[in-house]
């Protein structure tokens, strides 16, 4: 579905958000950052609301690829995602945690980027829950009831993004009371880990 | 310090806060929404960061109270702090953990702003903290280290705060995660708690 024409605007829309602001983001600015006209931008998208579902999509979508490992051992897949959550990707700034924190915060204004965080949450909640579930049954993990550990998991990781926008938080503290949580609740820590 | 007049200026810039969005706030509706008019909210105050800055200090100094219970029992001060954090006040609207948020995703371009949310969190985990200490202390709770308590159950409720927000989720839903991490870590949880 998509061209390389709206891809190059979705790149250009994140860049721009993190370098301006939600507030701040205009098709002037998107069109500055990318070599596309407004007119073109326009073309593709109507609104500022429509060209950030687009980037959200593409998101979810790059979380799910980043995800989609297909490692049978339940253990390395809930290595795979903490390092999908943890480890910064090279393509995105520093900024990034920040422009996304003001979508969020956006969402009771936006239903369309409620729905999109909603997706990302119950694909991050359902990797979790699957591999407990799996290293459970393979007896790797202690018995314990997946959906609690996959919903303790993603509000860790919710807060753990709060307090790196708000406070300043290294989120390796977080990383490390999610590693704590895994190694308390399933026997389990991810290799490497403190 | 506060005479009545900053406090009505401090109280209408909630209001307006949650009406009206961090954007859109503007000293001009938040005199629409007092009895005070733009030229003594001025003299009050420089800039809206300024109005803010109050705003917060409020804010802290009404959560530092709720929590100032003198009971001697740390079960009692863990139960007030839940209530404290889940109970909504009667005083603030259904808005209000959404403009709290917008300040929030704001902290890292102010940082009069961050430093009292890193004051809000070091009230929070020090209540927890010194509550499971003396717990401990006392034998109502397994002996585990009242830090790592602090920084999980301070992680969770900001994990709330943005579910809440972003994905429109029930705080209730947080509330129980932390009761059950209480008395897997603790082996208490609160009177009344499911």
């Amino acid at each position: 579905m998509e061209s390389e024409t709206t891809e190059t605007i979705i790149r250009a829309t994140g860049r721009s958000l993190c370098e301006y602001g939600y507030a701040d983001l205009t098709m002037q600015r998107i069109a500055e950052e990318s070599s596309v006209t407004t007119a073109a931008i326009h073309y593709h998208f109507d609104t500022k609301e429509e060209l950030l579902n687009a980037f959200l999509d593409d998101l979810v979508d790059r979380f799910e690829q980043q995800l989609a490992c297909e490692a049978g051992d339940p253990r390395q897949r809930l290595s795979t995602l903490l390092d999908a959550v943890f480890t910064p990707s090279k393509s995105t700034s520093d900024e990034f945690p920040v422009a996304l924190m003001e979508l969020k915060a956006q969402a009771p204004y936006h239903d369309s980027y409620r729905e999109r965080f909603i997706e990302l949450d119950e694909t991050l909640r359902a990797v979790v829950a699957d591999a407990v579930d799996d290293g459970i049954e393979a007896e790797y993990f202690e018995a314990v009831d997946p959906a609690t550990v996959a919903r303790f998991v993603s509000t860790v990781v919710n807060g753990g993004h709060l307090r790196q926008v708000a406070l300043g938080e290294d989120p390796e503290e977080t990383r490390r009371l999610i590693e704590d949580y895994l190694d308390a609740q399933l026997g389990w820590r991810p290799e490497g880990a403190a």
